[in-house]
């Protein structure tokens, strides 16, 4: 087991599984229920699939879990279904030494993360995350959340889970549009971060999402790793985002969040991340921050793996609103993130800076890059 | 104007005024306010009372305040009215450095603290507590909270204020009984921390309820500044309670949190701490850690004060289920705070050193002394 630990937050660390979390020889899973009792929160699908082991597991080792199944899609990410995940808490008595387990995606980590820190004014928790996106990003950060009166994650709290038990096993059931959309969060660690990260996504991502990480699993392994260390890294500085608004990790974050809600979240989170950073890459080629030759890999590489790259939806008024969206939510400044290179990236401050006449241009280079990738068959979105 | 800087948070003071926080030529809420948009929720009562004036120094001051008048009693302290808050927030387009004011008492804070920690997942709130327990205790500590599934704050967090704005002022309107119930959580700090504070209370308190602070208003303000001081102190360090369950300020907070409920509410907040007060101030004394005259000078001035000492709800059963939920709310132990003397006090570990014959020869000795006290009359709650 490879542990990453969080240096925010001595109590706080990130386990990656060489075996299953859910092998009845693999401690991991029982260490992290310890003595404390443990509700686990999980989904339909999940249950279905890894159900039956998680039980075995847990009357193996006699652990005192409580496993509850709830539905948890997007459209669930509501105050309504938190306070059922309260209610479960208070039926089961946890103390405030007991935790909640998140076993699933995204969805099921914001919703437990914001339950466990509304519970006795804040309860334990911890993550075994099944989507990829869950794995590299949504159950490392900090942040709870829920959708409220049409706005994304509008109410939530920043809380810390104790443990993420990060099993690449997991990967093998999840459907490839899901794989596409956590690589499409990798690809944005690495586009910002670490150019030798973007490269292997390069060489390997297309083959990790058609096996859904069993092929390459080393180079799988090495990949996630990276990422999450990456993405603490990123937190630490700033994690409770009380410190200032300019966060490498809000690249691709800027027009998505009105672009998925725009399409009735037909459009997924990694989707609207990915045409979120194909746009910002144009924009920063159009102000000269990035050279073409960057872009061009980069529209290529969300190409390859499958991801989206613009969107009938993300007309010039939707990325003006959008930014105005997020100046109100990163105090003043729209504080847009665009690459400088593959590896690194800087900051638009003003909305202002980035003109119609920038979208415009910005736009049509993308659709110009796409079009270049011609032997990549990718969804279309509109 | 007298400031008391929070020493864990050196954003957050607690300013205690000289003249009226409503008269136009005080600083202080236009300094609170400032450059920030503010959505200020208060209670139908203080509006009738105080909303006039507001609107007043708003406008001629000139702020950027919204007012939003919301029913908040006790039986409103739930995730709904949170919500109504949030959405407020929402339609206000409040931005991550913009606040909400809670202008009320305990309820209107409490609700307030809690809303703003969810709204994008944290903004400033500041308090303009209006009730003698808002103003030294709700209002400067930094729990948000709600009642949930029939439990009192089950669903809460902790968020400090960026300011705290204590004005007597509002005490000179405020009904005789919040007052009482006010004094009785004063008392509470003075017991465990202060004698001399306590000594202050017998010689002022009935005086200062009577006149509603308007009498000895010197002494009421000192009374206010070293009640808000030592709550201060004893957050100080432990304010996230993450670091053990053994706090001075849980003393009359054991039993009293079931005989709310119990009662229907209709036993109220500082009246139930009152009674818990009494009852631990005896169980004190039954265990050997204070001696009877120090016990018969508590029961004697909350007896003064016109608080209750004793109700027929709270049984030895009561006592005992009580006691249990305060050991799964503090970690496996009941950690019941006694007094070893006026202004000293002691910890009681496990519920079961206080056994049946403790609860019943505590009961009998608090009905005795209160029997002692002829000459006052108190009002009865069973």
């Amino acid at each position: 087991m490879y542990e990453i630990q969080c240096r925010f937050d001595s109590r706080y660390a990130v386990s990656l599984c060489e075996k299953s979390s859910l092998d009845i020889s693999n401690d991991a899973l029982s260490g992290l229920v310890g003595e404390r009792r443990t509700l686990l929160i999980t989904t339909p699908t999940v249950d279905r699939l890894y159900g039956d082991g998680l039980r075995r597991y847990v009357a193996g080792r006699n652990l005192d879990i409580r496993i509850e199944v709830l539905p948890l899609s997007e459209q669930d990410k509501s105050m309504e279904s938190t306070l059922a995940i309260c209610a479960l808490a208070k039926d089961c008595g946890l103390g405030r030494r007991d935790q909640i387990v998140a076993f699933g995606g995204g969805v099921c980590a914001d919703l437990v993360t914001l339950a466990a820190s509304l519970v006795r004014r804040g309860i334990g928790y911890a993550c075994l995350p099944t989507t990829l996106v869950g794995q590299i990003d949504a159950s490392v950060g900090l942040k709870g959340g829920v959708n409220f009166g049409g706005s994304k994650n509008y109410l939530g709290c920043f809380k810390p889970p104790s443990k993420v038990l990060v099993d690449p096993g997991f990967l093998a059931t999840l459907p490839a549009r899901q794989l596409r959309c956590g690589m499409a969060e990798i690809v944005k660690i690495a586009l910002v971060r670490d150019g030798s990260l973007f490269t292997m996504v390069e060489s390997f991502g297309p083959a990790l999402i058609a096996s859904g990480f069993r092929e390459h699993a080393e180079v799988g392994r090495l990949v996630l790793g990276r990422s999450i260390e990456l993405m603490l890294e990123e937190l630490e500085p700033n994690c409770f985002e009380d410190r200032g608004y300019r966060r490498l990790v809000d690249f691709g974050h800027t027009f998505s969040p009105l672009l998925e809600a725009k399409s009735g979240y037909r459009i997924a989170h990694g989707e609207a991340v990915a045409i979120d950073m194909a746009m910002s890459s144009a924009i920063a080629v159009e102000m000269g921050l990035l050279d073409r030759q960057g872009c061009r890999r980069i529209v290529a590489l969300l190409r390859m793996l499958g991801l989206p790259v613009q969107s009938a939806l993300a007309d010039s008024a939707l990325m003006r609103q959008a930014m105005l969206d997020a100046t109100l939510h990163r105090d003043g400044s729209v504080n847009l993130v665009v690459p400088t290179s593959v590896g690194s990236a800087d900051f638009v401050t003003s909305h202002a800076q980035v003109t119609d006449a920038i979208l415009h241009k910005a736009g049509k280079a993308v659709a110009h890059l796409a079009e270049l990738e011609e032997g990549i068959r990718v969804p279309s979105y509109s």
